[in-house]
Protein backbone atom coordinates (compact mmCIF):
# COMPACT_ATOMS: atom_id res chain seq x y z
CA UNK A 1 0.00 0.00 0.00
CA UNK A 2 1.41 3.02 -0.95
CA UNK A 3 3.14 4.89 2.49
CA UNK A 4 1.24 8.11 1.87
CA UNK A 5 -2.47 6.47 1.78
CA UNK A 6 -1.93 4.66 4.52
CA UNK A 7 -1.09 6.96 7.07
CA UNK A 8 -4.22 9.04 5.18
CA UNK A 9 -6.15 5.87 5.65
CA UNK A 10 -5.02 5.73 9.99
CA UNK A 11 -5.98 9.22 10.23
CA UNK A 12 -9.82 8.21 8.56
CA UNK A 13 -9.93 5.36 10.96
CA UNK A 14 -8.61 7.37 14.04
CA UNK A 15 -11.26 9.67 13.19
CA UNK A 16 -14.52 7.17 13.40
CA UNK A 17 -13.11 5.39 16.60
CA UNK A 18 -13.25 9.36 18.31
CA UNK A 19 -16.85 10.15 16.30
CA UNK A 20 -15.56 13.13 15.27
CA UNK A 21 -17.19 12.77 11.81
CA UNK A 22 -17.36 11.10 8.25
CA UNK A 23 -14.31 8.09 7.34
CA UNK A 24 -12.52 10.37 5.46
CA UNK A 25 -8.77 11.24 5.77
CA UNK A 26 -5.95 13.12 4.13
CA UNK A 27 -2.32 13.90 4.45
CA UNK A 28 -0.27 16.82 3.02
CA UNK A 29 3.27 16.26 1.24
CA UNK A 30 5.96 17.76 0.40
CA UNK A 31 9.46 17.23 -0.86
CA UNK A 32 8.08 13.29 0.22
CA UNK A 33 7.18 14.39 3.76
CA UNK A 34 4.40 14.78 5.60
CA UNK A 35 3.87 18.14 6.57
CA UNK A 36 0.23 17.77 7.52
CA UNK A 37 -2.75 15.16 7.95
CA UNK A 38 -6.22 15.50 9.30
CA UNK A 39 -9.36 13.54 9.21
CA UNK A 40 -13.46 14.87 9.19
CA UNK A 41 -14.23 16.80 11.97
CA UNK A 42 -17.54 17.88 11.52
CA UNK A 43 -19.15 16.21 14.31
CA UNK A 44 -16.04 17.34 16.54
CA UNK A 45 -16.43 20.98 15.62
CA UNK A 46 -20.31 21.44 14.54
CA UNK A 47 -18.61 22.57 11.05
CA UNK A 48 -20.03 20.99 7.84
CA UNK A 49 -16.94 22.64 6.27
CA UNK A 50 -14.66 20.38 8.25
CA UNK A 51 -14.38 17.82 6.14
CA UNK A 52 -10.53 16.37 5.47
CA UNK A 53 -9.18 17.92 2.94
CA UNK A 54 -10.14 21.04 4.45
CA UNK A 55 -8.93 20.43 7.66
CA UNK A 56 -5.55 19.39 6.06
CA UNK A 57 -5.21 22.37 3.89
CA UNK A 58 -5.26 25.03 6.95
CA UNK A 59 -2.88 22.83 9.48
CA UNK A 60 -0.65 22.73 6.36
CA UNK A 61 -0.87 26.36 5.37
CA UNK A 62 -0.56 27.10 9.47
CA UNK A 63 2.37 25.00 9.52
CA UNK A 64 4.25 26.12 5.93
CA UNK A 65 2.85 30.35 6.71
CA UNK A 66 1.38 30.54 3.57
CA UNK A 67 -1.96 30.45 1.66
CA UNK A 68 -0.27 28.98 -1.71
CA UNK A 69 0.76 24.93 -1.22
CA UNK A 70 2.12 24.98 -4.68
CA UNK A 71 4.02 22.12 -5.13
CA UNK A 72 2.51 19.86 -1.92
CA UNK A 73 0.33 16.66 -3.22
CA UNK A 74 -2.78 15.98 -1.25
CA UNK A 75 -3.58 12.19 -0.71
CA UNK A 76 -7.19 11.53 0.41
CA UNK A 77 -9.20 8.15 0.80
CA UNK A 78 -11.74 9.76 -1.20
CA UNK A 79 -12.41 11.47 -3.95
CA UNK A 80 -12.65 15.22 -2.72
CA UNK A 81 -16.05 16.52 -3.03
CA UNK A 82 -16.78 19.64 -4.75
CA UNK A 83 -16.37 21.77 -1.83
CA UNK A 84 -13.19 19.92 -1.33
CA UNK A 85 -12.04 20.51 -4.84
CA UNK A 86 -12.20 23.98 -4.36
CA UNK A 87 -10.31 24.38 -1.59
CA UNK A 88 -7.52 22.49 -3.24
CA UNK A 89 -7.49 25.10 -6.47
CA UNK A 90 -7.77 27.89 -3.83
CA UNK A 91 -4.60 26.45 -2.22
CA UNK A 92 -2.86 25.88 -5.54
CA UNK A 93 -2.16 22.10 -4.87
CA UNK A 94 -2.09 20.80 -8.53
CA UNK A 95 -1.30 16.66 -7.54
CA UNK A 96 -4.32 14.77 -5.70
CA UNK A 97 -4.22 11.01 -4.82
CA UNK A 98 -7.29 9.42 -3.81
CA UNK A 99 -8.22 5.74 -2.93
CA UNK A 100 -12.09 5.63 -2.99
CA UNK A 101 -14.22 7.50 -5.40
CA UNK A 102 -17.79 8.58 -5.84
CA UNK A 103 -18.85 4.88 -6.47
CA UNK A 104 -17.66 4.24 -2.99
CA UNK A 105 -19.08 6.87 -1.26
CA UNK A 106 -22.67 6.34 -2.23
CA UNK A 107 -22.16 2.75 -0.03
CA UNK A 108 -22.17 6.18 2.78
CA UNK A 109 -25.23 7.52 1.46
CA UNK A 110 -23.13 10.69 1.33
CA UNK A 111 -23.64 10.37 -2.29
CA UNK A 112 -26.95 13.06 -2.68
CA UNK A 113 -24.50 15.82 -1.94
CA UNK A 114 -21.97 15.00 -4.87
CA UNK A 115 -24.58 16.81 -6.67
CA UNK A 116 -22.78 19.07 -9.93
CA UNK A 117 -22.65 17.35 -13.07
CA UNK A 118 -19.74 19.35 -14.50
CA UNK A 119 -17.97 18.70 -11.32
CA UNK A 120 -17.02 15.24 -11.92
CA UNK A 121 -14.94 15.32 -14.50
CA UNK A 122 -11.40 13.79 -13.79
CA UNK A 123 -8.54 16.10 -13.24
CA UNK A 124 -5.14 15.45 -14.90
CA UNK A 125 -3.25 16.11 -12.10
CA UNK A 126 -5.54 13.42 -9.70
CA UNK A 127 -5.09 9.88 -9.49
CA UNK A 128 -6.08 6.45 -7.55
CA UNK A 129 -4.57 4.12 -5.41
CA UNK A 130 -5.22 1.35 -2.87
CA UNK A 131 -9.32 1.50 -3.99
CA UNK A 132 -9.39 -1.60 -2.05
CA UNK A 133 -8.88 -0.40 0.84
CA UNK A 134 -11.61 1.56 1.02
CA UNK A 135 -14.19 -1.10 2.12
CA UNK A 136 -12.47 -1.84 4.72
CA UNK A 137 -12.89 1.97 6.35
CA UNK A 138 -16.88 2.00 5.44
CA UNK A 139 -17.18 -0.96 7.67
CA UNK A 140 -15.29 0.35 10.56
CA UNK A 141 -17.42 3.17 10.06
CA UNK A 142 -21.01 1.09 9.64
CA UNK A 143 -20.28 -0.80 12.40
CA UNK A 144 -20.58 2.24 14.61
CA UNK A 145 -23.03 4.37 12.61
CA UNK A 146 -25.92 4.82 15.03
CA UNK A 147 -23.49 6.44 17.31
CA UNK A 148 -22.36 9.10 14.89
CA UNK A 149 -24.96 10.99 13.75
CA UNK A 150 -24.05 12.50 10.37
CA UNK B 1 -30.73 49.08 -0.08
CA UNK B 2 -31.71 45.73 1.40
CA UNK B 3 -30.74 45.71 4.98
CA UNK B 4 -29.15 42.25 5.55
CA UNK B 5 -26.95 42.79 2.11
CA UNK B 6 -26.18 46.19 3.34
CA UNK B 7 -24.73 44.54 6.75
CA UNK B 8 -23.00 42.10 4.78
CA UNK B 9 -21.05 45.16 2.85
CA UNK B 10 -20.58 46.57 6.23
CA UNK B 11 -18.65 43.23 7.16
CA UNK B 12 -16.87 43.33 4.25
CA UNK B 13 -15.76 47.14 4.43
CA UNK B 14 -14.55 45.93 7.94
CA UNK B 15 -12.52 43.05 6.82
CA UNK B 16 -10.57 45.26 4.19
CA UNK B 17 -9.56 47.93 6.49
CA UNK B 18 -8.34 45.40 9.22
CA UNK B 19 -6.59 43.73 5.96
CA UNK B 20 -8.53 40.46 6.93
CA UNK B 21 -8.26 39.30 3.39
CA UNK B 22 -10.31 40.09 -0.14
CA UNK B 23 -13.35 42.65 -0.01
CA UNK B 24 -16.21 40.15 0.84
CA UNK B 25 -18.99 40.17 3.72
CA UNK B 26 -21.75 37.32 4.46
CA UNK B 27 -24.64 37.10 6.52
CA UNK B 28 -26.51 34.80 7.86
CA UNK B 29 -30.29 35.26 8.38
CA UNK B 30 -32.55 33.24 10.04
CA UNK B 31 -36.64 33.98 10.67
CA UNK B 32 -35.54 37.71 8.95
CA UNK B 33 -32.65 37.98 11.91
CA UNK B 34 -29.50 38.16 11.52
CA UNK B 35 -27.77 34.94 13.39
CA UNK B 36 -24.26 35.35 12.30
CA UNK B 37 -21.94 37.50 9.74
CA UNK B 38 -17.97 37.71 9.09
CA UNK B 39 -15.46 38.82 6.16
CA UNK B 40 -12.79 36.87 4.28
CA UNK B 41 -10.25 36.05 6.65
CA UNK B 42 -7.81 34.03 4.15
CA UNK B 43 -5.02 36.37 4.78
CA UNK B 44 -5.78 36.60 9.02
CA UNK B 45 -5.93 33.01 9.10
CA UNK B 46 -3.52 31.65 6.54
CA UNK B 47 -6.23 30.03 5.77
CA UNK B 48 -6.96 29.65 1.65
CA UNK B 49 -10.43 28.31 2.75
CA UNK B 50 -11.72 31.31 5.16
CA UNK B 51 -14.05 32.57 2.81
CA UNK B 52 -16.91 35.14 4.07
CA UNK B 53 -19.52 32.09 3.30
CA UNK B 54 -17.82 29.89 5.08
CA UNK B 55 -16.37 31.82 8.29
CA UNK B 56 -20.30 33.18 8.21
CA UNK B 57 -21.64 29.26 8.17
CA UNK B 58 -18.97 28.35 10.78
CA UNK B 59 -20.60 30.66 13.15
CA UNK B 60 -23.64 30.13 12.45
CA UNK B 61 -23.26 26.59 12.85
CA UNK B 62 -21.69 26.75 16.20
CA UNK B 63 -24.64 29.22 17.66
CA UNK B 64 -27.57 27.03 16.20
CA UNK B 65 -25.46 23.96 17.55
CA UNK B 66 -25.83 22.03 14.01
CA UNK B 67 -24.61 21.44 10.93
CA UNK B 68 -28.06 21.54 9.08
CA UNK B 69 -28.74 25.24 8.50
CA UNK B 70 -31.98 24.74 6.64
CA UNK B 71 -33.91 27.24 6.38
CA UNK B 72 -31.68 29.91 6.71
CA UNK B 73 -30.82 32.66 3.76
CA UNK B 74 -27.10 33.74 3.31
CA UNK B 75 -26.82 37.40 1.92
CA UNK B 76 -22.96 37.55 0.65
CA UNK B 77 -21.37 40.73 -1.39
CA UNK B 78 -20.14 39.03 -3.97
CA UNK B 79 -21.23 35.43 -5.81
CA UNK B 80 -20.15 32.39 -3.82
CA UNK B 81 -17.27 30.54 -5.61
CA UNK B 82 -17.18 26.67 -6.27
CA UNK B 83 -16.14 26.41 -3.21
CA UNK B 84 -18.53 27.90 -1.40
CA UNK B 85 -21.49 26.93 -2.93
CA UNK B 86 -20.10 23.27 -2.20
CA UNK B 87 -20.11 24.67 1.84
CA UNK B 88 -23.48 26.08 1.06
CA UNK B 89 -24.94 22.65 -0.03
CA UNK B 90 -23.03 20.38 2.35
CA UNK B 91 -25.13 22.77 5.22
CA UNK B 92 -28.26 22.46 3.54
CA UNK B 93 -28.85 26.58 2.62
CA UNK B 94 -31.08 26.58 -0.29
CA UNK B 95 -31.22 30.16 -0.59
CA UNK B 96 -28.86 32.75 -1.52
CA UNK B 97 -28.41 36.29 -1.70
CA UNK B 98 -25.97 37.83 -3.73
CA UNK B 99 -24.64 41.07 -4.61
CA UNK B 100 -21.65 41.76 -7.40
CA UNK B 101 -21.36 38.37 -9.46
CA UNK B 102 -18.07 36.70 -11.26
CA UNK B 103 -18.07 39.72 -13.49
CA UNK B 104 -17.51 41.59 -11.08
CA UNK B 105 -14.98 40.14 -9.59
CA UNK B 106 -13.09 39.39 -12.63
CA UNK B 107 -12.12 43.67 -11.71
CA UNK B 108 -10.59 42.55 -8.83
CA UNK B 109 -8.22 39.43 -10.30
CA UNK B 110 -9.54 36.73 -8.60
CA UNK B 111 -11.10 35.42 -11.84
CA UNK B 112 -8.76 33.04 -12.66
CA UNK B 113 -10.12 31.19 -9.86
CA UNK B 114 -13.94 30.89 -10.70
CA UNK B 115 -13.10 28.06 -12.66
CA UNK B 116 -15.23 24.68 -13.49
CA UNK B 117 -17.42 25.48 -16.57
CA UNK B 118 -19.98 23.60 -14.91
CA UNK B 119 -20.76 25.61 -11.87
CA UNK B 120 -21.27 28.49 -13.49
CA UNK B 121 -25.07 27.50 -13.91
CA UNK B 122 -27.58 29.68 -11.58
CA UNK B 123 -29.31 28.29 -9.11
CA UNK B 124 -32.69 28.94 -8.72
CA UNK B 125 -32.77 29.50 -5.09
CA UNK B 126 -30.33 32.00 -5.55
CA UNK B 127 -30.55 35.89 -6.43
CA UNK B 128 -29.20 39.08 -7.09
CA UNK B 129 -29.47 42.76 -5.04
CA UNK B 130 -27.98 45.88 -4.62
CA UNK B 131 -24.74 45.43 -7.13
CA UNK B 132 -23.85 48.56 -7.88
CA UNK B 133 -22.84 48.92 -4.33
CA UNK B 134 -20.26 46.52 -5.81
CA UNK B 135 -17.80 48.76 -7.37
CA UNK B 136 -17.82 51.14 -4.05
CA UNK B 137 -16.10 48.01 -2.01
CA UNK B 138 -13.67 47.14 -4.99
CA UNK B 139 -12.67 50.74 -4.85
CA UNK B 140 -12.27 50.82 -1.28
CA UNK B 141 -10.00 47.64 -1.80
CA UNK B 142 -7.92 48.77 -4.38
CA UNK B 143 -6.92 51.84 -2.69
CA UNK B 144 -4.86 49.66 -0.17
CA UNK B 145 -4.41 46.94 -2.45
CA UNK B 146 -0.19 47.67 -1.94
CA UNK B 147 -0.70 46.18 1.27
CA UNK B 148 -2.97 43.47 1.48
CA UNK B 149 -1.09 40.74 0.10
CA UNK B 150 -4.00 38.68 -1.46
Amino acid sequence: MNKFMETAYKEALDGVCKKHGGPFGAVMVKDNKIIAKGHNEVLLRHDPTAHAETVTIRKACKKLNTIDLSGCVLYVTSKPCPMCKGAIQWSRIKDVVFSGDYEDAKKLDFDDLLFSDGFDEEDDHWSQVDQEHFDKLINAFESCRKEIKY
